[in-house]
């Protein structure tokens, strides 16, 4: 596994970590694949900004998830077409601009990608791709055109340096705002005997809201899984990972997360067995998602206990994970649960006021709606925060991950596209 | 008037003022009230900390509208009750704690509250004043008990200073976070031959969110209007006043609007002109807490334009409002019309995407989805910005108003409690 924090208990990244990961990482891990990270001069200066991942199969197997968001950039429109289809042969990302907010020029500039890159391929393996196998996605300022003059030749040069080892040149060409690459890898690993894995990268670190975190993400894996299996499989794994990072609550135009299965292990594994690698590797990348976050000081970790239903759960916690003076509050290191109440009392879900309680790092601060343990006992110096609110109206439980508000936030904010 | 901004064209606090105005202001403009704000101790430093508000009569209506927030401190829980009777002859409010999150203690509290208040004033007058015609209004800190041997003492002093220009003292008495002191006064006047007006205090910096903006607000009339006349033109008043202003989408525990009848100028005016008159007051003291809201540099202005309905005006409005990074591309003065969209995209409301428009302070940067006019032709450096978003889905609009998120915000709000 590359650039996983450590794992906190009972944290999405708790547990992960294959017995024997082979030498390619993040979307290279799997047999069956090869990836590129490329400089097309989409972005100034040289950086990377070009990434191509390629399945080279047998099988061609996939499956995408896509942000809620009713405004969608043009490559969301794009690939969830592609994806209808259940096959991707190639998948080919920019950093440096998100293609949204572009009108029909934008859809046509999509269009003219996946063309490019299917007759790249065809050119370079002999074997016809079509521009229908070919997922798009992109990242970056929204309502600007991209560079096709530097993009389209830029595809040219992904191709020519495709590799099995190009997981992580890959990852490093989709960051925006990031401050690390990230990939993820889970699974019971490859041997000389078999076995299987599955691996993946991930860019984002604004944007991070429900219906889906950020971001794009590409998983792949060696097992042999067909397209229901492996819808199945990530929006499960989905529900509960990328789907309870909460950053800002700001839902981005261009998330996508594709998962693409060459079946190369020549192994199916059992349906459970493969959903949780799935998992375990979503929950890895959304927690380094949440780790990088833009301008945070702080990963807040909410837990809410004693809900009626999951849904009152996730509803408690998003709504205290979207309060902006409970994650000030955090970001100056202040037990204020006063703030917590506030925010759980403007949701819909069951609770009564007077049997609320709240613990902070482990302190429960609030009992029974009123002030409980003393508040200086509350040690907030560490970058993970805890938070756990107690409904007391039912069993279920939900995780919702955010983080605080700071003034580096709000500067990186300020200056984004200016 | 007191301490109104200049209003905006087309703003809720265009149009206000009387011609001619008594010499009291705010609370005490209307014939029938006293008022005192005086330092009870509750804050440290000899602060003005507790005002008081009577209503001398002949008549005592009153109405009342409270936060929606499902967890209520115990003077809203106690005011409400008060309320359903539609009278009150006394208002006290306290700053430096808000009472809320206290449990039973805290709701002793705000009774005996009532009650001193009932005894002095009884004391004082010779009449008979029941605590169940005392309403009480708490700000501060939530979680922290009341020094009651404080508070109650100040009860005595406030009421020898009552007075019929006690107005403004109130209205510092109950600021916390607020830098100026809030009041305003509209209706036609009083003068020889009659006439009344409305008047009024509010205080409110932070926590301003829908349902309500923060807040304590407390509007006195000489009017002759029954306790339903004034609850029909309060809601009227609010709905498209304090609930269009969401400063920072937090909901508070202690909200409350309070709009006291005293009948003295022995007239009932039209139900329309009442109503239009507590409007007014109601949207310049509303204008006053957006221009006063913690750490924000900008008044942001968001009118939605062709909606299907109203509902989704607002909804949509209010979705760009809570958008932290249009809040912050703001605050940088970047004419970021793509977080608009973006914050359209995740509601509800009729529209399809490609017939978005969006101007910033007149120019249409967005027009059918895309980029349209240059973005460089947007002035953004002046207080007040201006967003339009056209739905293209009707005729219904609705005006928002917010503020930009700044890292005086999360100062403010990381330190306020420590």
């Amino acid at each position: 596994m590359t650039q996983a924090p450590t794992p906190a208990a009972g944290s999405p990244a708790a547990g992960s970590a294959a017995t024997a990961v082979p030498p390619g990482t993040g979307v290279t891990a799997a047999r069956g694949f090869r990836a590129a990270g490329v400089a097309a001069g989409i972005k100034d200066g040289g950086a990377l900004d070009l990434a191509l991942v390629v399945n080279d199969g047998p099988r061609r197997a996939a499956a995408g998830v896509f942000t809620s968001n009713r405004v969608q950039a043009a490559p969301v429109q794009w690939s969830r077409q592609v994806l209808k289809a259940g096959a991707v042969t190639a998948v080919v990302l920019n950093s440096g601009g998100a293609n949204a907010c572009t009108g029909p020029t934008g859809f046509q500039d999509t269009h003219a990608t996946a063309e490019k890159v299917a007759a790249a391929l065809t050119a370079a393996g002999g074997t016809e791709v079509g521009a229908g196998e070919v997922a798009v996605c992109s990242t970056g300022l929204i309502g600007v055109h991209l560079p096709m003059d530097a993009l389209l030749p830029g595809v040219d040069t992904a191709v020519a340096a495709l590799t099995g080892d190009g997981g992580e040149a890959a990852a490093r060409a989709i960051m925006t705002t990031d401050t690390v690459h990230k990939t993820a890898v889970a699974g019971p690993g490859t041997t000389a005997a078999g076995g299987w894995v599955v691996g993946g990268m991930a860019k984002g670190a604004g944007m991070l809201a429900p219906g889906l975190a950020t971001m794009l993400v590409v998983l792949t894996t060696d097992a042999d899984v067909d397209a229901a299996g492996l819808d199945a499989a990530l929006r499960e794994a989905t529900r509960t990972t990328f789907d309870r990072v909460d950053s800002d609550g700001c839902m981005s135009t261009n998330d996508t997360v594709l998962l693409l299965a060459s079946g190369a292990s020549g192994t199916t594994p059992p349906a459970d067995e493969f959903t949780e690698a799935v998992r375990r590797v979503c929950a890895d990348l959304a927690q380094q998602l949440v780790h990088d976050a833009e301008g945070a000081s702080k990963d807040i970790r909410i837990e809410v206990t004693g809900a009626a239903t999951e849904d009152d759960a996730v509803e408690v916690g998003r709504s205290i994970a979207r309060n902006n003076l409970f994650k000030c509050a955090v970001h100056g290191e202040d037990p204020n649960w006063g703030r917590v109440l506030s925010a759980i009392g403007t949701t819909s879900a069951a609770f009564e006021p007077d049997r609320l309680d709240v613990a902070i790092n482990g302190v429960w601060v609030c009992r029974a709606g009123a002030a409980a343990e003393d508040r200086d006992l509350v040690d907030m110096t560490g970058r993970e925060v805890r938070v756990t609110a107690h409904l007391a109206a039912g069993d279920a439980t939900a995780v919702i991950w955010t983080n605080d508000l700071t003034a580096d936030y709000v500067h990186e904010n300020s200056a984004y596209s200016s």
